[in-house]
């Protein structure tokens, strides 16, 4: 038995799935071409991806298959230049950390502190894949226009219903609406995102009532018993992204993969620590101590910056204390299994669970 | 068509739905007979109510139906005396909201701030309802014994793993997984609560995978949809609170009804400033400048008796103000029906839910 929404028809996808982008690392290449061979559709995140490389890199899943993938951007606006003096506290909050690792103090950081955006949207243009999808805002109309001339299919993320109402009044094509389960950076861009933390269950059933759009649910999903859940609610496919971190073919360091595994209890936390804006992930080290000192930080994704040498030394040396480990509230339920074989069973227990339901009605 | 689950058939209920116990009011002994006769589990939120009142409304529910109904009761322990010089912050902070209302500054409050538990676990011996629960904490296996001996069913909540396991452990018959939705007091007792706060669609599935027992799935569930989305998940029933509030037969102030019913956005907060434990409700100016203030407060339940008289003036002259509007947040799925009307929208929107969910599989 096979899954089929208006939505996932339309994309040509064998199962109503979307691998999520996960910039930084877990949305490699190979996780993108893995997942949309396997008919669901693979997803780069290439918030901190130049232009260049995001053309080798959907070259490449385009030599691999020819199914659908789409592409993520976050489309928030940076900082310009942020001066030495006001970054001395920043500095000093994550000096220690660089020093236990044996890194050097870390030095201001200078603009830009992210690829252009337009030169990403250009890009994107350029590439056309089959969907594009925003990520912390949304996006100028021109651009929105100029895509869905390329027949690019362009969605964003909702953690209210205003921001699902205000992507329906701008002509997206659908809306994600992100729980507050998710795991990695919180959408929010209308209202302050800790006061835009309503779960999965509730947002998407809200989404669902309050727009015309076809609705993506996002956020504690990982197997297919929440795929049938969210598809109840009326969503028209299901975006996991923790649930695909462990695959091999994701990016992710390997310490992140098995903290995943290990997970027994949602020890996920809330940071902006990381990256200068809310994201959730395991609690760790880093997390704790910084929440718990409100340390000061700069803003996104200046932080990011801050923090990169730090993160990337932490993976090196297969350090998980100073690493976001992003993760959704349902971690504990991540398994490692080859992507192709994880759609397989998301589909199949999907099915499975849909069918238990129909065992559960009678005829009154 | 009907729905019905191995624990609804238990229960004989025609459908696998529980009007959540809601202390303070809104769950009444109209609403809990409505529910009931209805082919649901109406249940009562005795929290607050003397062990005679107790029995009263019991057997008001008695007289008008032979449906099976539910009791529940807060079993976390109570601060003894709390001397007048430690109370004078807390008093201090509320007073001005007192004065607004024309009502004296309220004096320090004296224990017992609670109805004496024991007294209330042998009025529910005496009662014997067909199910009881537990909020707030889980309860010693000598009460659940003599319990359990009167063929009442015992469940408990749990906000996490850990306090599933727990109430698997001690011999509870089923657990309800309180997802960070829901509306009204957090059942968290095993962990900082504010820590506990996982979605209803993640902490459902990680409970069904981490017990055996039955499990209401509890928070953010509004309509129909939603009852069929936590079945997917593995849920035997579905807990409805908030759906509740708005039915005529519910004890709420009209102003509570008509705030639910013309919510536009999810706009709950949690607070500890209404009763000394963090409950969900509708921001209101109490919630926002007390818990801005991070104004000093009572333990729990001495914070309600503080804010009682508050709160009950509050409701006397209509002011929403000064008012606990427990909700979840899917509030804005609020409607105005009878409880018997609201009980056979719910059925018929589950299965046409699961029948729609059914449409979506196809031969393969």
């Amino acid at each position: 038995m096979k899954l089929s929404t208006p939505l996932s028809a339309k994309l040509g996808l064998a199962s109503p799935i979307i691998q999520a982008p996960m910039a930084g690392g877990p949305s490699s290449q190979e996780l993108v071409a893995a997942c949309s061979a396997a008919g669901v559709l693979g997803s780069f995140g290439f918030a901190y991806t130049q232009p260049d490389e995001m053309k080798k890199q959907s070259a490449w899943v385009r030599a691999k298959t020819d199914r659908p993938f789409g592409i993520n951007l976050f489309t928030s606006t940076q900082p310009s230049q942020i001066d030495a003096g006001s970054q001395r506290g920043a500095l000093e909050a994550v000096a220690g950390y660089y020093r236990e690792l044996g890194l050097p103090v870390p030095e201001p950081v200078n603009a830009p502190y992210a690829p252009d955006l337009d030169a990403q949207l250009e890009a994107v243009e350029a590439i056309a894949p089959r969907v594009f999808t925003v990520h912390l805002s949304d996006l100028p109309e021109k651009n929105l226009r100029k895509l869905k001339a390329k027949n690019i299919l362009v969605g964003g993320s909702a953690t209210c219903v205003a921001e699902a109402q205000r992507l329906e009044s701008l002509g997206f094509d659908f809306v994600i609406a992100q729980g507050g389960e998710a795991g990695g950076h919180r959408g929010s861009y209308l209202r302050d995102p800790y006061e835009s933390l309503t779960g999965t269950l509730a947002l998407v059933r809200l989404v669902v009532r309050a727009v015309r759009l076809p609705v993506v649910a996002a956020g504690g999903i990982m197997d297919g018993a929440g795929i049938a859940a969210v598809m109840a609610l009326g969503a028209q496919a299901a975006q996991l992204g923790t649930a695909f971190i462990p695959c091999p073919e994701s990016g992710a360091p390997q310490f992140h993969k098995d903290q995943l595994l290990a997970a027994r209890e949602d020890d996920t936390r809330i940071t902006e620590k990381f990256t200068g804006k809310p994201a959730r992930g395991l609690a760790n080290r880093f997390i704790r101590e910084m929440n718990a000192a409100n340390a000061p930080q700069l803003a996104f994704p200046a932080q990011g910056v801050l923090t990169g040498k730090l993160r990337q030394a932490s993976s090196k040396v297969g350090n998980p204390d100073f690493f976001n480990l992003w993760a959704g509230q349902a971690a504990p339920l991540s398994r490692a299994s080859p992507a192709a074989e994880l759609v397989a069973k998301l589909t199949d227990e999907a099915v499975e669970s849909i069918q238990k339901l129909k065992g559960m009605l009678h005829e009154s």
